[in-house]
């Protein structure tokens, strides 16, 4: 039994225009860690601290000790004359729709899993991960933890009998996530969903899917310009969505002005993902971002790229 | 200007499972076959004949004969003092599930683009493909004819403005077709739409279009068990179509049963595809079908590989 480990898993872009619930990619603009230790103790999963830019958000360190105990659940694994000791380090700014409770679930089951020396199925992790976000944040859809467990573009889905399923493509691809200035709300996410339909017509749904259908082949094709035009497609969940979003018209409109192949609101927002075709292109973009858009300042604009899974640091 | 060319397309399924009106794979189980030369005469497009075990489904001839006369249109081309002749040979069952008429139209375009010696866009070709079919079979959805014409698993999508986009997966694979011997109604695939729910929950639309993006996922990543697994998963289109099937439970148990890793209705119905992992276990679950199962007797069963997009022969 390792005695001391310290995971990195990144933040993540949910849905990707017309990928509601089913597609996230993981994305260098941000990380959160973990440090998990094995120590003797009663039995407990204990949070020591949390630190950095976003320790105030007590959420990411809840989400990471739920997922831990939901990994020892599943996993049948009882603790004894020991304690799970968690040290998180919040890095991804919550309330942003950029997967930060999932990454901080994500790094705590790939942690667990290396202390205790596991073999354990990535989809039993995912599972823990989702639980434990489930349970701490209140959303349980596995898109973000799966991006952040897994790495790249990841497509996460559930059977008919709830059985969840996920998948990575690791096309390398660079980002500009723009971040607007708003008041981080605690019930954001719910009320996001609140505002989407509830029923659709089969038309346009069949027009999404076939959408996102494209866009995850574009993916293992390689094809960027096209995952950035399916990005745009959405007649959906964006469209209901973007009224909330300050300024995403402008900023949409500038970040394609400036060569982004595609924009789309990063999870239930109000971030931006555009993506770029370079690394130049994305300095470019968020430059433009910067300095053209006028109608609301954005507090944080990164140039990113694919980000790998949860790993060791 | 080549004088005579002869271009082979094969039989497809579209769907899979949740692809509704999204993917299709063109498969080796059956094929039609255009003849085109170009004479001299006075502008026209003319069918001399149809010949093969379904010539007698006149639409399959007027569907090639459309898709020419849409091509000729879309790439702004005049015959002037120049015929079109075309000889049709019609060897996929029509109005099956099998994508006959979209076949007879992607090997219509295809020897059109060669005859001319056209280096012509393949998304013209498909949109030409695809007009011709719906000017002729009323069903202006282009998966049969895009996987006819590009081979493989092929996703096709329009954007928000219309425009048509189509992209094919390689994956090598086996399948079983099995065709149930039904009369062939003209109206089957107009009230196999008409069935259909209008409307769907946003929570039932998002769970299908997850599964058909982890379904085109494994496609790329050669996952063909998940594919599969994927294939069963619908809750929309099939859920309502296959009371309409006869037999549909009991033959998909029978090849399930037989080691097919997922079983589908083949487009409208009312044929029903199988993926299997092999020609070996293909010929099984094909031997399966035919002995065990008694609801209805199998008119035709094939087993069949990915087919290649339309080409010279």
């Amino acid at each position: 039994m390792a005695s001391r480990i310290r995971v990195r898993a990144y933040s993540s872009s949910a849905n990707l225009g017309p990928g509601f619930d089913a597609i996230a990619v993981a994305h260098t603009a941000f990380y959160d860690e973990v440090e998990l230790t094995v120590e003797s103790g009663s039995g407990n999963v204990i949070v020591e601290s949390v630190y950095g830019p976003y320790a105030s958000d007590a959420g990411g360190a809840e989400t990471a000790r739920q997922a831990v105990l939901e990994a020892l659940h599943l996993l049948g694994y009882t603790l004894d004359d020991h304690d799970i000791v968690l040290r998180v380090y919040k890095g991804i700014p919550p309330g942003r729709g950029l997967g930060s409770s999932g990454a901080s679930a994500a790094a705590a089951v790939k942690a667990l899993a290396e202390a205790l020396e596991l073999q354990a199925d990535e989809t039993i992790l995912l599972e823990a991960a989702g639980r434990g976000e489930a349970a701490a944040a209140g959303a349980p859809h596995y898109d973000n933890a799966a991006a952040s467990l897994l790495g790249g573009f990841t497509v996460v889905a559930r059977d008919l009998e709830g059985r969840v399923y996920a998948r990575s493509l690791s096309l390398e691809a660079h980002f500009v996530i723009y971040v607007p200035r708003t008041r981080h709300t605690a019930g954001k996410t719910r009320l996001m969903r609140q505002i989407l339909p509830k029923t659709v017509s089969l038309e346009a749904a069949s027009r999404n899917w076939s959408r996102l259908a494209l866009l995850v082949a574009a993916l293992a094709l390689g094809d960027r310009e096209l995952v950035g035009v399916m990005m745009g497609q959405d007649e959906i969940v964006e469209a209901a969505r973007r009224k909330y979003i300050p300024c995403f018209s402008e900023a949409k409109r500038t970040a394609l002005d400036a060569g982004a192949l595609g924009v789309a609101i990063s999870g239930a927002g109000p971030s931006l993902i555009a993506l770029v075709d370079s690394e130049k292109n994305g300095v470019n973009v968020a430059k433009s971002l910067m300095e053209d858009c006028t109608c609301c300042e954005p507090d944080l604009v990164k140039v990113a790229k694919t980000a790998p899974g949860a790993e060791r640091v």
